[in-house]
């Protein structure tokens, strides 16, 4: 197993897309009037892409239009101090196509929060590392 | 209890400090080289500043240097939908006073990463907005 220079285990490509598969939230990290944002979102998987919804108008459709976000999903134990996290790179557009919203809209993917979620975002991945403390221990 | 647009629960700043210093992990969000950057670490609370450990030279030492940054931490039961959420954010610096450091490695705060974590991180709120999903169910 390759190990960053942090000492973390670097995660296979295929093992990050599977542990995401799983994630049952994420958190989208973008740009809100100059400041980092970070939301945490369910989300669903459509082939790599993250498709999260949102309300159409809401801040984060607006922050999403075509810019490079990030998305992240993690499962720690603090018992034992070992978990995983997968970091996504990409870029987010809102889906405007018709029939990619009719597909997009057959997804398990019922928002948390209450009212109307219309906007469907795609995160298209540039890059995906992945990373697990597996033999973390806690200091004497 | 006030809600904001999206129908979340508007926590109060002593609940979002109470649920933060609770939380055995968050993530913190910054840029690294133009692009957007997230990493869970665990941490302590100083006050109403969030303390960091990191690795001297780090990415995310390099990274905070007086950076404005956001911090998230969250709780989610996926089967209930419920849960919360704050982010705090904030300017962080890496800490160089002396007496500072002395003190802050008192703190309750050992590194789940293996190696060295010599440098301490320390971002002091501007801003803490806090959110619960108090009365999330399945959609029908």
């Amino acid at each position: 197993m390759p190990f960053d220079t942090g000492g973390l285990e670097i995660l296979e490509h295929t093992e990050c897309l599977s542990l995401l598969a799983r994630a049952p939230l994420g958190r989208i990290v973008f740009t809100d009037r100059a400041l980092p944002a970070v939301l945490p979102v369910n989300f669903a998987l459509d082939g790599e892409d993250v498709i999260i919804r949102t309300g159409a108008g809401s801040k984060l459709a607006a922050a999403a239009r075509n810019a490079i976000v990030a998305f992240e999903a993690d499962d720690y134990d603090p018992a034992t101090r070992t978990g995983w996290s997968v970091v996504l790179v990409g870029t987010a557009r809102v889906v405007t196509n018709p029939a990619e919203l009719a597909r997009l809209r057959t997804l398990p993917l019922e928002p948390w929060a209450p009212g109307p979620h219309d906007d469907f975002i795609r995160i298209r991945a540039g890059l995906l590392p992945g990373r697990r403390i597996r033999h973390g221990a806690p200091a004497s």
